[in-house]
């Protein structure tokens, strides 16, 4: 059977002050009326069923997931730790083959925004089919829709089929010009939407990944927190994906992004006709290119462009968009009870 | 004995979203601790007792205006409507004969920064001086610190003695060159600080002022309602000072703003090394020649310059401080919804 594991641990900053320990980015209505979780849930409709959805988080929003989730509470795997995307893929993919040895796994972040839900889902599918068909490691790349240098890239191989392919390799966050030469020769971002059998993931684990392949009978004798105790931290792709053949490609032609930034909401939303973005009450004279959140109050901006103002949490920040990406460094220069928000 | 009256009428816009119809400007604590209405009259302490203030206000603020100043509820002079600067001063000046025919008094405004209240206080006890000593209504001059073409100039004519001069003439707005030639030739700032004798002002309105003089008799019968439903509106420097020969001027070498804009703000109030001025909680990062002033969020700034970010009475609003001066422009675009504060 098809199961989705869906990534949703973290708690970052760079939607501060919106985004709080308590209610980090996945679980903010960043795209639309739901969460980004939410909405990925939502999103699998017909293709994989609530009950086979598992969610990766921690333990201070695990029972806020579930709630919010409408899943099972054993759908809800508690990382002891962060220990990057490996140890929580292979864990819940374990956890998987646990309940169905023939398992197909779809993993995905809970935090993104997808244009199109049903080409998302028609992709998802194909990646699946082609991880069951071909016993590889698939990955969808994006067909990407701008020179992107936060992204990493997948530069596709030798043809499987119609629509899959090898990986010839992987670049990692691109310099611009290096972006432009990949976008140009056809190359895909790496979406982090992947899709495997549990029991391909788990053999190409025992021979690639040194960090966490010794430490899977842990996993056997259901001790999670000797488990990630005993693993080093990974990504999934530097871990797995990079070193394995057993890899292939399927592109997705949708509209995706991981709303990595405040300025990403001009990007994902609907902006009015001078460029503006707004979520919650504001009036935008003679100003364009903003995005604008108010949680309270109502905003008037008169005269201003690129601006990111953002009122949440007994806060209100300004700041060029530009200075969207650079969100620790303010975060940094300010006295903790500032910085501090909760909400 | 001497008077003052003090003019606190209106509910200007310039300081929206602060001022309100129930808090206007004069009511607001925009140059210090205290409103400015409240600093104005603190500031007379020594040349002229509570008990010989009186203020003119409107119907709305009248209650609040005898709380805030702790003044005698015989001291609040109701305007029936507003008329300009001519017949309310006309009829505080006829009013305080009323009870000190040999009066002097010395009228100013309820929403001034001043920012040496002793150099204030010796050149309005000279001025008071200059109008008894010369029989003329002597008008203060306050010497320019910039060319600004907000205010009225004062052009000095004949010395009367040592500080004392006549009226050469008055300039009204100028342009920006007119204002540079007039501060170039020792024109002064006409600040509306003025100083009469009640007898010489109501001798001088009856011999130059139509649109007042007529109805001066409705005042003697108390008929303050028919009075300014008579009367023309003027201001007392178009409708009497301009008109009449019986005028001086008296220097004043302090700091005086009638604090006409939230950019006014960064001239009244201290500012942080980078030319910042903060009225409540903020934090301003790489940030430079901004007037912040949040009543109860606070509020963060990074990478910014010359921008008006006030949070007040459920209105954000972010402008760039050259559009301080234009705050009607703006509220004309605002729907009345978001226009319309209280508090």
């Amino acid at each position: 059977m098809r199961w989705a594991v869906l990534l949703a641990g973290g708690s970052g900053t760079r939607f501060w002050p919106l985004s709080t320990p308590e209610n980090p980015k996945q679980l903010l209505p960043l795209a639309g009326n739901g969460s980004t979780a939410e909405e990925a849930v939502e999103r699998l409709t017909g293709l994989i069923p609530r009950e086979r959805v598992l969610v990766v988080t921690g333990l201070a929003l695990a029972d806020r997931m579930r709630d919010r989730l409408k899943l099972p509470a054993a759908n809800i795997l508690v990382e002891p730790r962060a220990a990057s995307t490996g140890p929580a893929l292979i864990w819940a993919t374990a956890e998987v083959a646990a309940r169905d040895p023939d398992a197909e796994v779809l993993s995905l972040h809970a935090d993104w925004a997808v244009g199109d839900a049903t080409a998302f889902r028609r992709t998802a599918e194909t990646a699946l089919e082609t991880a069951r068909r071909f016993d590889r490691l698939v990955t969808v790349g994006v067909v990407p829709s701008r020179p992107e240098t936060g992204y990493g890239y997948i530069v596709p191989g030798a043809a499987l089929d119609a629509v899959s392919r090898t990986v010839a390799r992987f670049s990692e966050k691109p310099d611009a010009a290096t972006a432009l030469d990949l976008m140009a020769a056809g190359a895909l971002w790496n979406s982090g939407l992947f899709a495997w059998t549990a029991a391909r993931l788990l053999a190409e684990t025992k021979i690639h990944t040194p960090e966490v392949a010794p430490h899977l009978a842990r996993l056997v004798e259901h001790d999670v927190a000797g488990f990630f105790a005993a693993v080093t931290p990974v990504s999934i792709d530097v871990g797995l994906l990079e070193r394995s053949g057993a890899v292939a490609v399927v592109p997705g032609a949708f509209a995706w992004d991981d709303i990595g930034t405040w300025q990403a909401l001009s990007r994902v939303r609907p902006k009015d006709p001078f460029g503006n973005v707004i979520v919650g009450s504001a009036v935008l004279h003679e100003s364009q290119d903003c995005v604008v959140w108010a949680d309270r109050d109502t905003v008037v901006l008169s005269g201003v462009e690129d601006l990111v103002v953002v009122q949440a949490n007994g806060r209100i920040l300004v700041m060029p968009t530009e200075r969207a990406s650079a969100m620790k460094t303010l975060l940094d220069a300010l006295p903790p009870a500032v910085r501090e928000v909760h909400g």
